[in-house]
């Protein structure tokens, strides 16, 4: 457990929790003469020229936003952009550990969906990707989605996306220990924020038919009257009886159970209704939505939470810095459903031969392990990227993963000279 | 010289000019859980309760935006915001380099005054203080003017505010040598952009009476019939004659001639019309008004440009890192002439014993002059945002001395551990 007054007092000593370091020296006259002016006028000649070449000239090829809004931040809620700032500086300082990204907080001070877009907009000549964080649902997907569409830039929801890729890759390995076939599976998800329309929508692109999705009114069912426009999206993708239920009726025959409402509760009678080898993702942080020992004893055969104390966190880290390390390598345009397909193969193989019902996912306490995973990944993601089509450079899969490789071990380094 | 080809290869090699890096450790699941979740919960709820806090607990307290549309790089105009951005990472690095400020480039796509003020109020929360970097004038004026009534962080506006901090700095030194005083002495500034109304605002602000101003059709004077409204600004400010005239007759008798119109031409005859001692700072760049040889030649008694290559050289860097330096540190709300007038009188003192026709500014060559220099700079405008009430924190003016040191000697410290 963490104490409070102990992380607060490390939080504020050291003032923030990233700087800004200089890749290029700065010590002789010609140094300044070439970094600044007059030199930097020929870079700034060639991509005025050729604005392609912002990629060669700039830290756009290896930098991306992180935008937030502050109105869920964490499960703490709309606690402000301030307030949300600590998390996205932490965020930053992870993708630059684990994948060798420069990322750049931007708390803004507007909640309006409309000047969200616009303002992403305004600054996508600046980097190579967007990642946006903890903006409150059904907003985020409409930002998203628009996003998306108008960008040329890859924009990358983590709450969304990177979740929905860790329960891919948790489920494709759990698959293979209980011998079902992820297709024919029935999937019951509680919990319709980010992260449970994110599972749906990936689970659907790879074709799994009986996924089951509630809110806190019961089963989403297409027709049913009181839906946004998301949930009205994915209820053409659960559901096919289109009937109405509670949990308790779902669960029944179900061959796994995912909690991502935050406000859930699983109990033993649940687990006992699944079907044999039932699968259980309680992933409710910092409480799950059931114990791991008393799933277990409810005869859950593959149990994973959020926690890195018990086996199978199921864990964004697993995700994020590799896929957007991947997606600025190959300087994707967007990221698509074969990109997160992608990636959750490479992190289900990131297990190899140490599968168990215990360990279907990688452990990232093992630095080796998560230097390798991201370099997997990654190279995952620019190969899908380029079949797909959104990619504007097409990489040797082996240069991506030294390029991984080398950018993590610097960031290690620099790490280590810094802050001892 | 610098060689096109080895600044081109250079800037491609390094792929932009800075990088992100972690001030804490993140080796541990220790360090994890305290940085990132769950404990950074934590140092939010601090935020959220009280948000002022957020300059106690992130990196706000340390950090800038660099903000530019692309529409006045250099002199090389409206070349975009992706060709701007080269600029923008040498600015950033600069900042580090000589003041220990983190600094982040944002080039962003759109030309809209009104949009670029928007843009800047909406990233508030996240940044200590603005840098406004080479957007076309005389939008500048009106998005700096704006902003600085609206905004809680100090915007700085380096183009106007440093060049003219530099300036006053410069004659504050150059009247000691000619035993005139500032207020007394007649100026021709030829060019209104941002350096030019930015000098004229920051000399009236001290008492200055007898300033002239000439935009391509002529002297400026109240009254004239097709001025813009900052032009109109500065009319009230200038010329007390409100006569017409051409830079030929506004130069007869006038102590100190400043060009900055990027294209101007002061030749022999012009300065033969000058009091005795004449002042002349050719300030175009990379070709300056007229050269230093032939000044001197005419009978310039101190001659400035802007070039590292030859004596006075009149550079911004003498002021920008110092005064953001000392913005940040006393958390000040606001840029005033106060400030202004302190850091000038700050880099005029740094001249020290050594003050000469051939030395009116320091020499930013030397890294200890450097340092020194900043720290003075960023003490004084400490003192000085307390004194005229726009700092949130009042400090002891040796701490910030101490404080900037030991901030720059840790970028010098980084650029070597990482540039090697």
């Amino acid at each position: 457990m963490v104490d409070k007054e102990k992380v607060l007092d490390k939080s504020r000593r050291s003032r923030g929790k990233m700087e800004i370091a200089s890749k290029v020296p700065l010590k002789t006259q010609e140094d300044l003469s070439t970094y600044y002016t007059p030199g930097v006028a020929y870079p700034c000649l060639e991509i005025k020229a050729d604005k392609a070449k912002v990629y060669d000239y700039t830290f756009k090829s290896n930098t991306i936003a992180i935008v937030t809004d502050g109105t869920r931040i964490l499960g703490l809620g709309d606690i402000g952009p301030e307030a949300g700032l600590p998390v996205m500086e932490g965020k930053a300082i992870l993708f630059k550990r684990f994948g060798g990204v420069d990322a750049i907080p931007l708390a803004i001070n507007t909640k309006d969906e409309g000047e969200i877009i616009k303002f992403i907009q305004q600054i996508e000549p600046t980097f190579g990707g967007i990642n946006i964080e903890d903006i409150a649902s059904p907003k985020s997907f409409h930002v998203v989605d628009r996003l998306t569409e108008t960008l040329d830039i890859p924009v990358f929801h983590d709450d969304q996306q990177g979740t929905a890729t860790v329960i891919l890759a948790a489920l494709i390995n759990a698959m293979k220990l209980t011998g079902k076939r992820l297709k024919d599976v029935k999937i019951v998800i509680e919990g319709t924020g980010s992260a449970g329309v994110g599972a749906i929508r990936l689970l659907n692109s790879i074709g799994v038919k009986r996924i089951y999705s509630l809110d806190s009114k019961g089963a989403i069912y297409e027709g049913r009257s009181d839906l946004n426009d998301v949930k009205e999206e994915i209820s053409k993708m659960v559901n096919p009886e289109k009937k109405p239920g509670t949990l308790q009726d779902l669960v029944v025959g179900a061959d796994v159970l995912i909690g991502l409402s935050g406000s859930g509760k699983f109990d033993r009678t649940l687990i006992s209704k699944m079907n044999e080898k039932p699968i259980v993702f309680a992933l409710s942080n910092p409480i799950p939505e059931i114990g791991y020992e008393e799933a277990k004893a409810a005869g859950a055969f593959i149990i994973g939470t959020g926690s890195s104390a018990l086996p199978n966190q199921i864990n964004n880290l697993l995700a994020f810095p590799g896929i957007m390390r991947g997606l600025l390598d190959s300087r994707a345009r967007k990221v698509n459903y074969q990109i997160l397909q992608a990636a959750a193969n490479a992190i289900a193989k990131g297990v190899g031969g140490k599968l168990s019902a215990d360990y279907i996912v990688p452990s990232m306490v093992d630095q080796k392990i998560a230097v390798k995973l991201a370099a997997n990944v990654a190279s995952a993601v620019a190969i899908a990227a380029s079949k797909s089509g959104v990619a504007r450079i097409n990489l040797d899969p082996k240069g991506v993963k030294k390029d991984t490789i080398r950018l993590i071990k610097r960031a290690i380094k620099a790490e280590k000279k810094l802050t001892s």
